[in-house]
């Protein structure tokens, strides 16, 4: 049976426009990737409606889970919860116990729940809170889409949150090599043993470092066993004389 | 007139399973930026035909340019330009001025060019040239999709190359002030300075670093004359009470 799949929708214009570099997508990848979840898509679309929409119903009928990063907090840019409400049809409005959260939060902090924080009350009708351990403010999943915050700190909160509740698969295993020879010198073995090897997915990533050109050799797969094998051939393919 | 738009396409399994961190969107989304070129969506596929046809054939009928990243080295796995072939229902083959390139290129450097590296020289039918200084092997663009290398020294030298050649727009500016307070406590009056500059994109970056909740504001646009007042009245916002 194949892993189950996700895709990750990141929200905001600070990365479109290269201000910010995003730091979720690399993260979320390596939380799926350990709990058998294959992310297959990553999409970036700026703070705009109709492509948060959009993006959001493309996402969520191709895949098994998709979770988004960015847009949940107080500001007037912060439109996720309302556009995810929009894309699935449903109303959106402050809900008891995500307020009893905020109200208890910023009562500690001798702090106003005032209108705008309260915003972050808003949850689209029927979904279910994901806890913020970090700041308070909850993210929240309708359906298989799991919204949460982009600030990085919060963010991973939300993941440690939300991924023991998802239907994880066989976690891939990879082993990697380190060629220090142009990709282009061994391309020809290593596309014989990835035929041979039709389980496994073996990818070549070319790197140049103080003017050598090389290769990392990933081989990834779900049996141990068939990894090793592919490793020790991939071992005498990197001895091959140049 | 609006600026013209782009998206970009990232090919690579190694970056959605968590193992490398994409360097290539940040980079091209500032030289966009310089140019008057509104970055408006990235997607991020796996080394999947199906997956990177359907990706080209979405964003070149949505955006005035795609930029490709990844899969165009000599390996079995670097199946993008067959792709983009396909995408537009072109032939691919060897081409003479591509396979010169190389020729010369190997010649100096006393290597073969095997049957593997001569892939590299495979251009769709009717595609220009992009020039790669670094290591040769050009990338090209097809109508409005330019394919370039994923390893970030090639594709920021090819980057180069290719945009001078494109239509900019108005180059965004931007100016930037940190306020060390909740987000929650400037939304209100954000949301109406916001309200009061529509020309402007104001947009709130909240942050946390050690304890303190804090937001990056960034207001954007191209007359700077605009943002010049609107940082004038975020100023005050910023000095308002707590």
């Amino acid at each position: 049976m194949p892993n189950p799949t996700a895709a990750m929708l990141v929200i905001g214009d600070e990365i479109l426009s290269g201000r910010t570099r995003d730091a979720n997508m690399h993260y979320l990848a390596g939380e799926l990737t350990k709990v058998g979840i294959d992310l297959k898509e990553v999409r970036i679309v700026s703070d705009d409606r109709d492509a948060i929409i959009a993006a959001v119903n493309a996402l969520r009928g191709a895949y098994d889970n998709v979770v988004t990063s960015g847009g949940i907090g107080p500001t007037h840019d912060d439109i996720t919860a309302d556009c995810i409400a929009a894309a699935f049809g449903v109303g959106i409005d402050v809900r008891n116990d995500a307020r009893a959260i905020l109200q208890e939060r910023y009562d500690a902090m001798g702090t106003e729940l005032n209108a705008a924080r309260l915003r972050m009350a808003r949850i689209p009708d029927g979904a279910a809170l994901i806890e913020n351990p970090v700041s308070g403010a909850p993210g929240f999943s309708l359906e298989n889409v799991h919204v949460m915050a982009g600030v990085p700190s919060v963010f991973q909160a939300m993941v440690a949150s939300l991924v023991p509740t998802l239907t994880g698969g066989v976690p891939m295993l990879s082993q990697s090599l380190r060629i220090n020879r142009g990709e282009g010198s061994i391309a020809e073995p290593l596309g014989a043993l990835a035929a041979e090897f039709p389980d496994l997915s073996i990818g070549s990533y070319p790197f140049q470092q103080n003017g050598i050109y090389g290769v990392n050799v990933v081989i990834r797969g779900t049996d141990a066993g068939r990894l090793d094998a592919a490793m020790t051939k991939l071992a005498a393919i990197a001895g091959l004389p140049a």
